[in-house]
């Protein structure tokens, strides 16, 4: 059976790039050319019916998330089921709470064929060993080489952010980031930022606090202790009634709307005084209203491509990761129109 | 070992009686001291540790739902999954779309001893046959008498929603209904509703409208479909800017969305003309603001009274429905203060 190497091989181009083409990701147009070409000429196709065929395949599919608690997860993860239902697949779905034992406690199930693979949104960290030999897509996370990630472009959402706000007159801008650490896909939304401000000489500054593991046993949104953290943070910055920053890029939309919130109980108006975006998209009964202005992450597209990367990785034994799906501005009263 | 029914004949009360003492779910004091006292006598525990060294046990519990896109199911999942975690069990979530052959798949898996049991969130008919020797409890659904339902006080909360309704000035109401058949525990919304306003003298009328499985395919919130319906009964019902009714109750918080969003969008101000309570209890990231005013239902609650339902089920092969637990009206600017 033709595989994704022989079209790579025979395009003269990288397994990634064949990987982007078929899960309709954009690549130069020539690679696309060249790609097609191949596929056609050695007449490749991904066979999703021989799959339930295959020795011990159960069809059935794990997805690993930290809690259900953050309404950016159950969205994605209902994508991710269409998805696969699509595909003939049946979808698992784990809840982690982040925890190391629960999250080896799934795999070990996936290990022991009651599924064929996982979708991993994990921020916890997971032993290596334990990773060996299973197929794993990973969301926003780099766990080692042969585990594909997918994850929104958030380099390009941070300079965006930092460009909006710009845009929208600011004059002092703040990163204002709590969670993930560094390894994390997201964290390049600070990169992102960092970039636009000092390309074009915008007073800025970064804040970053805590570790996503040491913080998120309950959901950060009615945490008291997260609560009290971001107000004294605020606090700290404020003086006569004035924060010191007129624009916000939170690493989150539940950071930034606890941000507003706390702005406002000191009495400084959001968005007149103070404008802040968000970043994930979340929207009020998930099709709704924005609840702040934000950064908003493909979710149907990181479903779709995730999915398709997944099976590949099942069938095939390897899957590039795809890092770059677009982000997009979305107006939710936390900025001036 | 003492089971629950030797609990029940030496208390001389029933079944039902003693797993609402065992559950935490109020009952009569005299019946709880005398339930009380044989449990002490008898030495009666529920013996969770005992369970796990059972033949055939995987300490698995799938719990299905229809979907994760309507913001009601995602917490009450979450809660399930930290009650069933302190039980020492495992939970896989499904989603079965309201499909019956999703429904069917999962029970199946089930049955192969793939999970102990199942709490089941579903509102599509299920084969009789297929529930036999199955040990699961339903969400606001009675499918059979062996299988426990665990629901709110749904009549309750009719009653709760006309006479905040009548308390805050309205006149005349409408009780609007979309969804789920009347055999399910919800529809005791409407008759609550009724009563009141019967005994009240209270000028109202019911508007009820589909059978749930013919609609949910997607997500009702976002359905193109669903909102032309409801503009149509609104316009239906309106005359010279006017509405109808002066108190409206729907049967969710996502219709009393889509009500309100659809009143304001022909100029008829809420809550100062016509004021609106959902059903649900659905919060800004799941902790904030209530998205409208509404009946709130007890999430925790219903997972740990559920849980406990389940696990006795699975233990002793019977439990009794609870289908009256407490819900109340929490404030979210549909109605006036």
């Amino acid at each position: 059976m033709t595989t994704i190497k022989d079209v790579a091989r025979d395009a003269g181009v990288s397994i990634g790039t064949v990987s982007k083409v078929i899960n309709g990701v954009h690549v130069r147009d020539e690679y696309y050319q060249r790609v097609d070409a191949s596929i056609r000429k050695l007449n490749y196709r991904v066979n999703l019916n021989a799959r339930g065929l295959k020795a011990q395949r159960t069809n059935d599919i794990a997805v690993i998330v930290p809690t259900l608690e953050n309404p950016f997860f159950p969205p994605m993860v209902d994508a991710i089921e269409k998805e696969l239902t699509e595909k003939g697949k049946r979808m698992l779905i784990c809840i982690s709470r982040n925890d190391r034992n629960k999250l080896h406690g799934y795999i070990e199930m996936a290990r022991n064929n009651r599924v064929d693979g996982i979708f991993g949104v994990t921020y916890s960290n997971i032993d290596d060993d334990i990773l060996e030999h299973m197929p794993i897509v990973s969301f926003d996370r780099h766990f080692k080489p042969s585990i594909p990630c997918v994850a929104s472009d958030n380099f390009s959402g941070g300079e965006l952010a930092a460009r909006t706000l710009v845009e929208k007159g600011c004059k002092k801008l703040l990163c204002f980031w709590t969670g993930s650490d560094y390894d994390c896909e997201p964290s390049k939304r600070i990169k992102g930022f960092q970039q636009y401000c000092l390309r074009n000489h915008v007073e800025h500054n970064v804040l970053s606090y805590m570790d996503y593991e040491q913080v998120d046993t309950g959901f950060m949104y009615i945490s008291q202790i997260y609560r009290d953290m971001v107000r004294n943070i605020i606090q700290a910055h404020s003086e006569n009634g004035k924060f010191e920053f007129d624009g916000i890029f939170c690493s989150s939309d539940h950071l930034a709307l606890v941000v507003k919130e706390e702005l406002e109980g000191i009495g400084i108006r959001v968005p007149q005084e103070v404008q802040i975006i968000g970043f994930d998209g979340i929207q009020i009964m998930n099709g709704g209203k924005p609840i702040v202005s934000s950064i908003q992450q493909p979710v149907a597209q990181i479903a779709q491509t995730g999915v398709r990367m997944l099976l590949q990785l099942i069938e095939e034994g390897s899957a590039e990761s795809v890092v770059d799906l677009p982000v997009r501005f979305v107006e939710g009263g936390t900025t001036r129109q």
